[in-house]
C-alpha cells in the first residue's frame, strides 16, 4: 500500500492570486467591479488570502484597494493582500513611492516579490547581490514597522537554486530575518518537475522559516508541483481559480484544494464550501469572460461525463467504479453522454435524468436503434440534450405539434460594390392560424430566425423570451468539400436556462432550419416549466454551465 | 542540486491513443477520413505507436482499419495498434467475434484491455477472479498465435492495487506469462497522485515484465503521473495529443514527450520532429474541430506570450530569463503582447518560405499591419497558407486579376414534403469574356462552387483539375447566436498538392464565397507550377497533411 500523506500542518494557507497573477493572462482584463465581484466569490469559496493586485502599478488595482478599504466589500473568510516589489535600487524603502502604494493600500498583508536568482539580480535588476538582499530586508522591515504582515515571493527561486543554491537560500534568509511571516518559493518560469520541487523545497527547509509554493503550468505539472512542495513541508500554497495566468497559467487552485481536501483528507475551506466549487468556478468564468474548459479537473462540464457504453453498464451497478470521487463533493454531476459508443444502459440513464421511464427493455432498445441511426446520419446528442428529449418524446408519443411549417425560402445576393443582401419568407400554421412572414438578417440563418420568431409570436408570445446564444457548424465527411454533410448545433436560452438542438443535412441552411425549429419547439414545450414542472426544468443546463 | 533523471531505457515506447481513447471526449466525433488525416499527422510527429480504434465495436473504427490495411496511408514511423477487450466470459478466444475483429483488423499490434481490479471483475464483469485471469491469458495467447504482437492495458490497475495488490499483480503476471510484450498500468479513473503512482509502479516491477503507463487528468496530474511512472521504470507511455479524452482527458502526449526530450534529455522522436509539435497540435485540432487551448503547455498560442511591463525589459536582455525552454524547440514562438499578433520577423520568415523577398523593413512592417488588421477582423493565416500568399502578392503588386466577379445570387427553397432546392447565378468576366452562369447543388456553397467553376472553364480549362476537398466553418464571437462573425476555411487540391483559403463575414455564404474565389485564384496562379516552378509548389501542403 502506498504511504499516507503527511498530516495537515497546524497552520495552512490557501492563497488565491486570481486577481493579481491570474490577470496576467492573455485576453483577461478586469475592471474594478469585476475585481470586487470575483473577490466576493473567492471569499464565498473560503480561501484564506486574496491577493487583489498591485497598488501603485496600475490605476485599476489602486482603485480596487481603495474601494476595499472604503468597505465596498466585507470579507467573511479571506484576508486581503497587496502585491508589491522590493524597494528600488539605492533608495530608502520609506522614500519609494511604489512601496508607499503597498503600505497605503490599507491591505492588512503585503506580499512582496524579491529576486532570488543571481543572474536576474545582475542582468534584470542590474545591481549587486548584496544590494538585492538589502532591498529585501529594508522593504520587509519598513512594512512590518508600518503595521502590515508581510509575505515574500522569491521569484525564480527554483531556477536560481539550481544555478546558485547558496544565494537563493540567502534571499530566503534575508526575508525571514527581516520579519517575513512566510517565504514563498516561486517557479516563475514554470519549468520545474515534481521531484525537483520536492528536493529543492526540502533543501530550503534548512532556513527554518515557514515556506510557501507558487507554481506555473509550463511543463503541465503546476498542480503536481504544488503538491510536491506540500509533501516537502510548505504551509502555504498559491494558485488561481480556473488556472488563469500568464503563458500556460498558474496552478489551478480548486484542483489543489480538492486534492488536499479529498485525497489528503485535510479540511482547508469552511465546511461545505468545496461543494460550491463548480458553481463558483463557472461564476468567476462569467466575470472574466474566458470560456471555461469543459475538461477542467473536478469542476469542468465534462469532468464526470461518460461516453463509453462499456462504462455505462458498469456505472448502473456502481457509479464509483468509474469515478475517482463523488462529483457532489465538488458540486459537479455525473452525466451520461448519448453517443454511438453508448448502448442501451446510457440511453436508459439519460432518459431517467430527463424524467422519462425507459425501464421497458424493448422500448429502450428501439430508442437506442433510433439514436444509432440518427448518429450514423450525422446527428449527435452528446451536446444536443434538447434534441434528444424531442426524439424521446416523438418515440413515446408525447410530443404535441406546436406548429406546422409549410415552406421557407431564403435568398442572398451580392453585387460588386454593394452590401450583400439576404431575405427570406416562412409559411407555417400555429394554433390553426396560417402565417406568411418575411425576414431579413446578416445571413440566411439569422434571417430565418427572425422570420420564424415573427411567425410564431401571434400564437406563442413566449417566443419573445427565447434568444439564440450560440451557433456552431461542423462539416462531416471531410474530403467531400462543399458537397458534404453539415451538422449545426444551436444553443438557445429563455433567460433562466439554456438548451442545445442539432440539425443535419447536406444543405447548411436546411440543417440550420431543423435545429432552429427544434430550438423553438423545445422552448415552447418548456415555456411554463418554471411554474408547472420544476422537475423537468432542473434537467436543463443552467446558464453559464 | 536536484538529482538527475534516470538514463533513457534502451527501448522506450511513445504510444498515442488520440484516435481511440481521445475520441471518448465529449463532442469529439471522428469520421474515417478524419482518422486517416490524424494518423498521418501523428506519423509525421514520429510517435512509435498509433492506437487507431476498436475494430468490431463501432463501424467507423472497423472501416478505418480496413482502409489502413488496404494501404490508404503508409506509415513511416509509427506502427498501427488495434484496441480490443479480453475474450468474453466462458467463451473460447478463437470463437469470440470481438477478438476476431481485432485479429482480422490486420494491425500488427493488438492492445487488449483487461480487468485487474477485483471489484470490477466481480461487479462489472460479473465473473470469478480466476476466470478473468483465464480471459487475459487466453486472449493474449490466441492473438500471439495468430501473429500479432500484444500489449495489455490493465484497467483500474492503481485503484485495484490499493484494494487488492496481490490480485492486481496476478493480472499483470497472467498477461506477461501469456506473451504480452508490455503490460500497461492504467489509472482509468484518473484519481491518482504522483507519489502513489511511483510507489505502485515500483511494486509492480517485481513481476519482471516491461511496464507501461496510461493516465487521466482527473486530479490535474496526468502528465506528472506519467512522469512518476517513468521515474519508477516504465518503458512505455500512453497519451493523446491535446489531452483529448473522456472526462478531464488523457495525459497530454506532447507535454510528456517535450518534458522527456527537453528536461530528461531523452531523444524519443525522429530528429527535428519535436520542432513540428506546435504545428501538428494545431493541425490535429483543426481536424477534431475542438478549439485548441491557448494555455496548453509547450504548444499553446499563449504558452510563450508575455504581457508587456515587468518582464519586457528583462526579456530584451535575455529571453531565457523568462522562459523555461527556447520555444523554437517545440515550434512555438515567444510573443510580446504589446502587439497582439505575429511580429514582423515572423512575416519575413513566412514570406521567405513562400519565395518572396521581404527584407525591406518598411514593406515587411506594412504587410505586418495588414495581417494584424485582417486577424483582428477574424481572418487566420496559420492554416490558410494560400490566402496568406495572395495577401503578399496583393501587397507586392504581383497578383494578376484572373477574373472579376460582378455579382452572385443564391436561392434556397424548402416546401413541406419536397426536397430542398438550391439555385444560384454568378456573373463574372474572365479573359475579357463576360459570363453569366447558373448553378445548382446540395447547398448554397456547393451551388456557387459549381457555377464559379462553369464560369471560369471557358477561359481557364485548368479549373477542371481543381477539387474542393474540405470545407470548415467556425463561428467567432461565441455568444452572439446566428448573428455572429463566421470564418470559413476551404481546402482545395489539383491532385498533386492541396492548399487552404480563408473567408470571413457575418454572412456564412459571403464568407464562403470569398474563400472559394481565393481557392480558384490560387489554383490558377499555380496551374503551371509543376512544370515551371517546382520550388513554389513544394511549399504547398501535401495531400493528407
Amino acid at each position: 500500500m502506498p504511504s499516507q500523506p503527511r498530516p495537515k500542518p497546524a497552520e495552512f494557507h490557501v492563497f488565491d492570486t486570481t486577481l493579481r497573477d491570474g490577470s496576467q493572462q492573455e485576453g483577461l482584463n478586469l475592471s474594478v467591479p469585476d475585481k470586487l465581484t470575483i473577490a466576493a466569490l473567492l471569499d464565498e469559496l473560503g480561501v484564506g488570502f486574496i491577493e487583489g493586485g498591485w497598488p501603485g502599478a496600475n490605476p485599476n488595482d489602486t482603485s480596487f484597494f481603495a474601494a476595499m478599504a472604503d468597505g465596498a466589500l466585507r470579507l467573511q473568510n479571506a484576508q486581503l493582500v497587496a502585491f508589491g516589489f522590493t524597494r528600488r535600487v539605492g533608495m530608502k524603502a520609506a522614500d519609494d513611492p511604489m512601496t508607499a502604494a503597498v503600505r497605503d493600500s490599507r491591505a492588512p498583508i503585503a506580499c512582496i516579490v524579491a529576486k532570488s536568482h543571481d543572474r536576474h539580480v545582475e542582468h534584470a535588476l542590474r545591481t549587486t547581490l548584496a544590494e538585492n538582499l538589502a532591498m529585501i530586508s529594508d522593504t520587509v522591515r519598513h512594512l512590518r514597522a508600518e503595521g502590515q504582515r508581510v509575505f515574500v515571493d522569491c521569484e525564480h527561486f527554483f531556477d536560481g537554486y539550481r544555478e546558485n543554491p547558496a544565494y537563493a537560500l540567502e534571499a530566503v534568509r534575508a526575508a525571514a530575518e527581516a520579519g517575513a511571516e512566510v517565504v514563498v518559493l516561486c517557479d516563475t518560469n514554470g519549468g520545474m518537475l515534481p521531484p525537483w520541487i520536492g528536493e529543492i523545497v526540502t533543501a530550503a527547509n534548512e532556513v527554518g522559516v515557514p515556506l510557501g509554493i507558487h507554481t506555473h503550468n509550463d511543463s503541465g505539472c503546476a498542480v503536481a508541483n504544488a503538491l510536491a512542495a506540500v509533501d516537502a513541508g510548505v504551509m502555504h500554497v498559491q494558485g488561481t481559480v480556473n488556472g488563469y495566468g500568464e503563458r500556460t497559467g498558474n496552478a489551478e487552485l480548486l484542483s489543489v484544494i480538492a486534492n488536499l481536501e479529498l485525497k489528503y483528507g485535510w479540511p482547508l475551506l469552511p465546511a461545505g464550501s468545496l461543494r460550491e466549487a463548480t458553481r463558483l468556478a463557472h461564476a468567476i468564468a462569467e466575470v472574466t469572460n474566458v470560456p471555461p474548459s469543459a475538461r477542467q479537473p473536478y469542476v469542468g462540464l465534462s469532468s464526470f461525463a461518460h461516453k463509453a457504453g462499456l462504462h455505462a453498464s458498469a456505472i448502473k451497478v456502481d457509479p464509483n467504479l468509474y469515478q475517482h470521487i463523488d462529483p457532489a463533493l465538488v458540486g459537479n454531476d455525473m452525466r451520461m453522454l448519448v453517443s454511438e459508443m453508448a448502448g442501451r444502459a446510457n440511453i436508459q440513464i439519460k432518459g431517467e435524468e430527463l424524467g422519462f421511464d425507459l425501464s421497458d427493455r424493448e422500448l429502450a432498445a428501439r430508442i437506442t436503434d433510433r439514436v444509432k441511426d440518427a448518429e450514423a446520419a450525422g446527428y449527435t446528442y452528446e451536446a444536443a440534450d434538447a434534441s434528444f428529449e424531442l426524439l424521446l418524446r416523438r418515440e413515446l408519443g408525447q410530443l404535441s405539434e406546436y406548429f406546422q411549417v409549410h415552406s421557407w425560402r431564403v435568398f442572398t445576393q451580392s453585387t460588386h460594390g454593394q452590401e450583400t443582401d439576404t431575405e427570406c419568407t416562412v409559411r407555417l400554421t400555429a394554433k390553426g392560424q396560417s402565417q406568411r412572414v418575411v425576414g431579413e438578417g446578416n445571413g440566411p440563418v439569422n434571417a430565418l430566425d427572425h422570420a420564424l420568431r415573427n411567425a410564431l409570436r401571434p400564437a406563442y408570445p413566449a417566443v419573445e423570451r427565447l434568444e439564440l446564444i450560440d451557433y456552431k457548424v461542423r462539416i462531416l465527411d471531410q474530403g467531400h468539400g462543399t458537397d458534404a454533410t453539415v451538422r449545426v448545433l444551436i444553443q438557445t436560452t429563455d433567460g433562466l436556462s439554456a438548451w442545445t438542438t442539432v440539425g443535419v443535412g447536406q444543405n447548411i441552411i436546411e440543417a440550420s432550419w431543423e435545429a432552429l425549429c427544434d430550438a423553438y419547439l423545445y422552448g415552447l414545450i418548456h415555456a411554463d416549466d418554471e411554474v408547472a414542472a420544476p422537475q423537468i426544468s432542473q434537467q436543463r443546463v443552467p446558464l453559464g454551465a
